[in-house]
């Protein structure tokens, strides 16, 4: 393995055209990254590529997957449930190994003023890369979507990109290029087509309104299958495991009187996080990783 | 890591001097295996040592390893709720690596005929090694332990040890020695003093008397704790994991109006297991250990 390593996890408006993320894939295998995982939704009309590499190739992979989707991916002909300002949604850059929230952060400002310079897309900084602290949080930066956002910035000095603008990119909109700690995006499906319900709950647990710490959380239908889901982003999972999440959603639908129908994964999840849910399921007594045969093997403690 | 690999996991009738212990783990490490775990039990008055190592070298670890077992402990003096007929009471070899389970039963026939012509230890052939079908398993070999093992061998001639015997060693009895595979050591304690429950829900549950493929399962009374335990082997945990051994007891707890106290891992437990418990809890669609962050780094399909 590498001395450094850091992961880019970018989201793209486009779940639906295959050909158009098989091509962005192939921009990230191009500059020497290695990708992990994609996945795509047809309701959200968005996807997710998850890829990792050095510190001196994620730069350029990062940058060259922004690239093609910018070229592929217009935000004028693009509808889907999940909140998106643009082309290439967000680029969050993640510590991995051997490098710091700081230096993700840098590696933030730098790919997003390269993308500004070079492709013309206004570009916010956020989270740990944020320049301001109205900019720190994604929700706030995509308030009103693309479509409100570009009546914004041309009225709102406070919602301008940190680079380039104010106006956005006819088809392209603007990219929120950040540094954040590894995040676990995990959906629960409710058995019921009624997306107040999922909303409901998504108030109730996430943080910002008096949750669970590390707990984002939305309501949102899934046409396709006629079902509610409650989308979660777990940004601090030692904190707030998935498992942990799972239950305040159980319970919040019980209550509702709506039963789960199922959950999913967006992209990877640490081996702890589902080491944590069987540890307490099982009511493991004493439970290490140190008790798993395979790192026992690797010579792990 | 080498082409080879055997994990090999030793029971002895010693579960609170911990001395003793400490010289046969020694003895592993200085025939140069890797000990990967160690527990031990006051109320089994048992302990377990999990090794590994490659072909060549597992067999002396094993061998020292109850050589050292038959010059400290002496079951006469002896007491402890698990069954057992010795002092290095049972020598399973399980295949992890490059090796198959008859790669294993050669490796511990040629132990146990060592164990016999060096020590002077009786010894069984048990599961996958047993040259009888009536030693397959170690619940018929155990039946009367150590006492009445050492009369029944004198009258019976089915009952007889493969190598040597037919009287046991005076104070270190008999050894099983065994291939298999993996097995998960898989305790629940139950919130009741009263072991009759335990052996009523261990009935219930396990394959020899009409329960689920690959438990074997028996009720056992923590004195220490004051608690009841069914204590479980899950000798296919592909099939029978241990969410599902899990839910079963607790099932029949429940008809008995007696809650889980709490559970334990004795030994290891492949990743896998906890995988698809952690899946099965958080009712995840679609899971593979693909989607685990560690293992695309590793380059795992």
């Amino acid at each position: 393995m590498p001395e450094t390593l850091v992961e880019c996890v970018p989201n793209f408006s486009e779940g639906r055209d295959a050909a158009k993320i098989d091509a962005i894939v192939e921009a990230v295998r191009s500059a020497g990254a290695s990708v992990l995982h994609r996945t795509s939704d047809s309701d959200h009309n968005r996807s997710v590529v998850t890829f990792a590499a050095p510190v001196g190739v994620i730069e350029e992979a990062a940058f060259q997957a922004v690239r093609q989707a910018v070229a592929s991916i217009d935000l004028r002909l693009h509808s889907g449930v999940h909140p998106r300002i643009g082309a290439a949604d967000v680029v969050p850059f993640i510590p991995l190994k051997g490098v710091t929230l700081e230096d993700c952060a840098r590696l933030a400002e730098r790919t997003g003023r390269r993308i500004w310079d070079e492709l013309g897309v206004p570009v916010y900084l956020y989270e740990a890369a944020a320049l301001r602290p109205e900019c720190r949080s994604l929700a706030d930066i995509r308030r009103g979507n693309f479509e409100g956002l570009s009546q914004a910035v041309l009225t709102d000095p406070a919602r301008r990109p940190d680079f380039g603008g104010p106006a956005l990119h006819p088809s392209a909109g603007a990219v929120a290029v950040g540094a954040r700690k590894f995040l676990i995006a995990f959906n629960v499906n409710l058995a019921t087509p009624d997306v107040e319900i999922a909303r409901r709950i998504a108030r109730k647990i996430r943080f910002s309104s008096g949750g669970l710490p590390g707990i984002k959380a939305m309501g949102v239908r899934l046409a396709s299958r006629n079902l509610a889901q409650v989308s979660m982003n777990l940004t601090d999972f030692e904190r707030t495991p998935p498992h942990v999440a799972y239950e305040a959603v159980r319970a919040e639908a019980e209550r509702e009187g709506v039963a789960i129908a199922g959950s999913e994964l967006i992209g990877l999840i640490p081996q702890k996080a589902l080491d944590l849910a069987a540890a307490r399921y099982l009511q493991l007594e004493d439970f290490s990783s140190s008790r798993v045969l395979e790192n026992r093997l690797a010579g792990q403690p």
